[in-house]
């Protein structure tokens, strides 16, 4: 730290992203990346826009935003894109939280919600999930602070049923309910149907897992139009041109390109049921997941020895330090072959201590 | 604004970006857009790089980063790339600024910091440049505040010597100054060369204007690694990721071409040349501008219906509102052929008052 840095600053611990080592060739399993490369449309539309980057990026993403509407059945005022969801959820906590508006989500979740939170000076406050890692809905029902819920949670995959999900924003009329489907084309029930009906309602998605596009940066904030305009308050006083050209362009590529979008989502819910029972087989505890990845322990496995072994063998998963989740993984549902090696490691691994 | 929206925010201006209209082609001369492409190296990379948008972009820029270093005789730690310059310029407000640092800049310059200053609830002075629009040096010697200097200065185009720029720094030195130099390959001196011996020294740049990547999004702050580091604080605390894949690729090319740079920097000034003469033989009085751009006044015009009337023929130029400038209009520095049908536009519009 610098003798200069604001002392509003001084105590913040950054967020710490998922590692990609540049020395070594890794079968990464580490940071929920697709493991199928990005649309050929996407790329496409891209490489077109990369011919006129002198002009500026249209500030208002027209072209993305109205077929996003369209696909969705909203109007371009529920949709705000932006350099990926993380600046969607600080744009929230920036918009949402205040000292008279804290927030509140589980102890075990997206480890930039408390970043953001200390960024923002905004009073937090984390409420434990279940043994099991499941949400006690009741915690949230009528809590009346701003209420941040990954839906399906991570790191743990787990998903709260639409249901759930629609008495905890009923119970809270007059706090917002921020629902965050980075994972939610995995498996999840999507809130968008709701929006309509709630005007304390926010979902942000990103297209960086089931889109393919995690290089493009490329996120959204959906809600009621009143929601939206003041994200474009603190947009418009931040970053105008927030998203590029180039992204959004790959990103209506990306849309274009459906079929691809759901080719890919079934083969990796299909993959993920692969790696689970893999898993399971070897003696490993799942979690139910509805996201790209599955979160493991094994009763005869410390979680940080398991990773730093499958580290060696070429293989990386993310592993946290939280207490409660210590003895788990995050590990990502790749490609049949990827999976492959991680389980033949693992076996390796489980061959030397049993 | 929504019922929910922070008060924190709820009084905020934003910032209005020059209009960028869809449903005509205009000449367009409001933005500052190079009207030169990018490189063709440029576009690809990108193209290459957006088949590959499954992984997350690179969070040290690293080849970028190496490459820009090398070019500038600095080290990789002295060197933050933003998405855009305007991040760049928001992370010093929030790095470099508080109740107890308040920010200084002139009252004409980069419509962006007082929207900055407000956003980050930092209390600044603006003062006021002298009657021909240049900056009075000893105004901010030894001022003790945190300084923002766009240098050259937008929209009069008008820079300071280096040596103004040091005896700034020099006089300050518990406080820091950020050089803006968004314009400076145009013909100003760059206070690069004084980063090794300043630590309360800030430089951004950008490669939206003479590098042709306006739609990429591509700034950087440059400083001693203490700055950098508190930068990097920032960063990390709000979007690790800023920079996309496909803007680092492009980024890269354009650097890599550095032949086509120089010849655009000096078509420009050619141009420029040529559009203050133009101008100047009309009766403009124009500012001496380092800038790709021009500003300008008629003492026979109003500037609003100035602008009004060169849009109505098809040019679009940007007109300010603020009382002192309200006269003159910034012009674009074009293509020969564009700067001609701004010419004869304005040749048109003036024989119809005379």
């Amino acid at each position: 730290m610098s003798r200069f840095f604001s002392d509003k600053y001084s105590r913040l611990t950054p967020y710490t992203p998922g590692e990609q080592p540049k020395t070594r060739k890794f079968v990464k399993l580490n940071t929920n990346e697709s493991p199928f490369g990005p649309s050929p449309l996407a790329a496409e539309y891209a490489a077109k826009a990369a011919e006129s980057l002198q002009l500026y990026s249209d500030i208002e993403c027209t072209a993305l935003t109205g077929r996003l509407a369209e696909m969705y059945g909203l109007e371009r005022e529920n949709i705000l894109f932006t350099n990926g969801s993380d600046e969607a959820l600080n744009f929230a906590f920036m918009a949402f939280c205040d000292e008279d508006h804290p927030a509140v989500f589980p102890d075990i979740t997206y480890g930039f919600y408390p970043v953001f939170a200390a960024l923002n000076n905004v009073p937090f406050e984390e409420i434990p999930l279940n043994g099991d890692f499941t949400v006690n809905v009741d915690d949230y029902c009528g809590i009346g602070k701003t209420i941040f819920l990954a839906n399906p949670n991570a790191p743990t995959g787990i998903a709260l049923p639409l249901s759930d999900i629609e008495r905890i924003i009923a119970s809270n009329p007059d706090s917002i309910v921020v629902v965050d489907e980075a994972y939610v084309d995995f498996g999840a029930e999507s809130a968008v149907s709701l929006i309509g009906r709630y005007d304390n309602l926010l979902v942000t998605q990103t297209f960086s897992k089931s889109r393919s596009l995690a290089g493009g940066r490329l996120g959204m904030a959906i809600a009621c139009p009143a929601l939206i305009r003041d994200l474009n308050t603190i947009k418009f006083s931040t970053n105008p041109y927030n998203v590029n050209s180039l992204t959004q362009a790959a990103g209506l590529g990306a849309l274009e390109d459906d079929a691809y979008f759901r080719e890919n989502c079934a083969r990796i819910i299909e993959n993920r049921a692969y790696l689970t029972d893999g898993l399971q087989k070897l003696g490993f505890v799942t979690t139910e997941s509805s996201a790209n990845f599955v979160f493991a322990m094994h009763p005869k496995l410390d979680g940080e020895q398991f990773y730093l072994q499958l580290k060696e063998r070429g293989v990386l998963i993310r592993h946290f330090t939280l207490d409660r989740i210590r003895g788990f993984n995050r590990i990502t549902v790749g490609t049949r072959s990827q999976l492959d090696t991680l389980l033949d490691a693992a076996k390796d691994i489980l061959g030397g201590i049993v």
